[in-house]
């Protein structure tokens, strides 16, 4: 397009703007696992009706879900160039531990080259990124390319509403390809472009023994604590080679061969840096694989939380009579999400004792996705971020869950590209979520330079 | 005493009287574990400040500690009589999961012949019948023993300041036997006599992983989980035979010789009885063992609470950075309170990986204890409740902990006479708390009939 400088110029001139629609943007709780939220969330979706109205988009609308909405936008002004279909979240997780935090999750605040909140970086700078740049190249000229948003409110708790979403509106959200904003690169002045992502299984396990809690003197010693019962089905979970023991968890995993291991072996990331980064007293995984590896390419197992029995201060003689667990896999080419609760239930099964009662719930499934990295789309995003950062992104697996990259390809047929311009470092999902505030420039101008060279292709 | 049977005619005319008074005392909060109940347990304790005052006591004393105050009450005009030592407590334990009561825990309810409220069994209930039975003979003639109290606010929290009064208090504490209200009987037709307690020791373990709670899906599979490493030990904490695996746990167990098994066999409990009281799908415990010797003779190891990662509603993808358990243990003759943090402490250092860290928190312990079956005042006990209840009581093996006879016998020298008069479906502890009526009515009759006969001894 004729315009591409007048837009990056466009973009520099106009970034404390920027900051300050990011910032009101940011200061909307919009939690979507919560049901006091509820209408924060919906608010965030208005937020972005007024936000891509403004923009021009000829269509805009809020869809309802039995959830949270739906946000569709067009713009359809460039016959026969390609049409993108840009997918985003505005939902964002929970706060706590919220005395972790060092501010206010939704009042954003920037200390040194960051800015602390709540979504920062999970997602809503990155959907930043892209509807600044599609001001910035409207502010400056036309459009070279179509352009369709699908936004949603429940990427968080499993976009549970969006497979039916996707099914009935097939022509809709017809376009050539869907760019996926809820990437990351690797670091400032390392960017990289996500190509395998890992599905998501999430479960819900309670364990029940004595039908109220009993005192643990008096019946301690006469039947199973469920507390004790749940622990003893989590530790066998595991093997002692960090290998998931559910029957035929590993059938259809995808093996990595020599090719891609050597590939993920040029990921800059050292198990030193990765350590410090988790704060933990040390590495553990899957004998047999790297950091690189276990986090990408394996599948894994993980407690995300247990409850039983007494939990406030102080000491209770209590013998409880029931303890739960959140647990979710995570899973790679080409295990089958929708089978994972058939293996969980064959292990409950096969190792609960007949002394407790167990019952199972399935929060969300998900697929993984693996993307073709030669496609002419995915090439000028690499020239995209080639020209901006002046650095070639290297291409990575991500061991994140963005199901939404699968559904889109088996429901609409189309693959994606990821982008995004978070930091492994972010801490999303935890305390203290930031967002690098130059890479999210970077990120403004990448996103400028794609819809300029998309439209070439 | 000459004045027995006005005595008893007392109580009976009085009973209204005294089921006021007992729900007045319910009413009163008095959790001791939680900060925010502080002023309530006060509040209780002046209750019986001015319970006893109007009893007659000759000194009525409200004792700070630097947590909940101690009662302390003498009437010694009997010279030449025995001295008794009643030991209570007028703390209770919490309330949770509150939504499973069917009634307000502190606006106590009558139900058919139960009254619902918690601290009704554990041990309200106890506490007024003694002081109703020092009513009705004081307002029909002389007491013929002379009385010592000394009732605490902190029993269900580990009774910590106890010890260090009962050192520094030796003479004013002088008596030549202690009884303690904390008892059962085993049913309202099957009167019971305690004769052994367990021991406790109560820890909070805490694991910690990485720095912060981090994205299960970026992080997961390169890190140990803390919540799993938890699982883990907590898992290998009994073998496959339900024994408990810490270093040195058994070797200094009193063991059940034959007469004794024998007569613990005479325990009118069955399993069947005890199963559907507990609600739990079936029986456990230690290989070899009965359910009356696994509760009773037999030490345990039990969790009382777990907590790790997000507990809230739906789900949230979190690697958590901590999760924390505490856990108990009840304890027999002769193992050493105070040795079983150590080789809980070995355990974890040989059982714990390096790839997390753990920290280890003594709430409390407290010593098991056998009592004389043969005393005088023992004897004196069994005729109260043979004439009362109009059949024989037999001895059993209580599975809860009453730290403080064993502190009376190891500080005073003075051995204990264990009386109550709730039953062990009364749900102390639990959700639903309730006391039998009759049985404490029986009870007040027995405690009228105990200050007659120790006073022929």
């Amino acid at each position: 397009m004729s315009n591409l400088n007048q837009a990056l110029e466009y973009a520099a001139q106009n970034r404390e703007k920027l900051l300050q629609e990011y910032k009101e943007f940011l200061a909307i709780p919009s939690i979507s696992t919560l049901p006091e939220n509820r209408g924060d969330v919906y608010r965030a979706a208005q937020w972005l009706v007024s936000e891509l109205t403004r923009l021009g988009m000829a269509r805009v609308d809020l869809i309802e879900t039995p959830l949270h909405p739906l946000v569709y936008a067009e713009w359809l002004g460039a016959p026969g160039k390609p049409t993108a279909l840009i997918y985003g979240h505005y939902d964002v997780q929970p706060v706590d531990p919220l005395h972790e935090w060092h501010s206010d999750p939704f009042d954003p605040e920037i200390r040194g080259e960051n800015i602390y909140a709540r979504g920062a970086s999970d997602m809503k700078g990155g959907l930043m990124a892209w509807l600044k740049a599609v001001e910035a190249v409207r502010s400056t000229g036309d459009l070279p390319i179509n352009l369709k948003f699908i936004l949603e409110g429940a990427e968080e708790i499993g976009s549970q509403h969006l497979p039916e979403f996707l099914e009935n509106n097939r022509d809709l959200l017809k376009a050539d390809f869907v760019i996926n904003l809820d990437g990351q690169i690797h670091a400032p002045g390392k960017p990289s472009i996500t190509y395998s992502l890992r599905g998501l299984a999430y479960f819900e396990i309670e364990v029940h023994g004595p039908k109220q809690d009993l005192h643990s003197g008096l019946f301690g010693g006469s039947i199973l604590n469920p507390a004790q019962a749940l622990c003893e089905l989590i530790a066998g979970m595991h093997d002692a080679d960090g290998r998931v023991t559910l029957p035929g968890f590993y059938d259809s995993v995808r093996p990595l061969n020599a090719e891609e291991r050597e590939m993920l072996a040029h990921n800059p990331q050292t198990d030193a840096q990765w350590l410090e980064m988790c704060g933990a007293p040390g590495l553990w995984g899957e004998k047999g694989y790297t950091t690189v590896e276990r986090t990408g390419a394996r599948p894994t197992l993980e407690v995300n939380g247990i409850v039983g029995g007494f939990i406030g201060e102080g000491a209770k003689t209590v013998l409880p009579a029931k303890a739960s667990a959140k647990i979710s896999m995570r899973l790679v080419a080409d295990q089958d999400a929708a089978a994972i609760k058939g293996q969980l239930e064959e292990y409950l099964r096969q190792n609960a004792p007949d002394t407790i009662t167990w019952s199972l719930h399935e929060h969300s499934h998900g697929p993984s996705a693996i993307m073709d990295t030669h496609s002419p789309q995915m090439q000028a995003t690499v020239k995209a971020m080639t020209d901006t950062f002046g650095v070639e992104p290297f291409f990575r697996r991500d061991g994140g869950s963005v199901p939404v990259v699968g559904m889109m390809q088996q429901t609409l047929g189309i693959d994606t590209i990821m982008i995004g311009f978070g930091l492994p470092d972010d801490c999303i999902h935890g305390p203290n979520e930031k967002q690098h505030l130059p890479t999210l420039l970077n990120g403004l101008n990448t996103c400028i330079r794609m819809i300029d060279y998309l439209g070439d292709i």
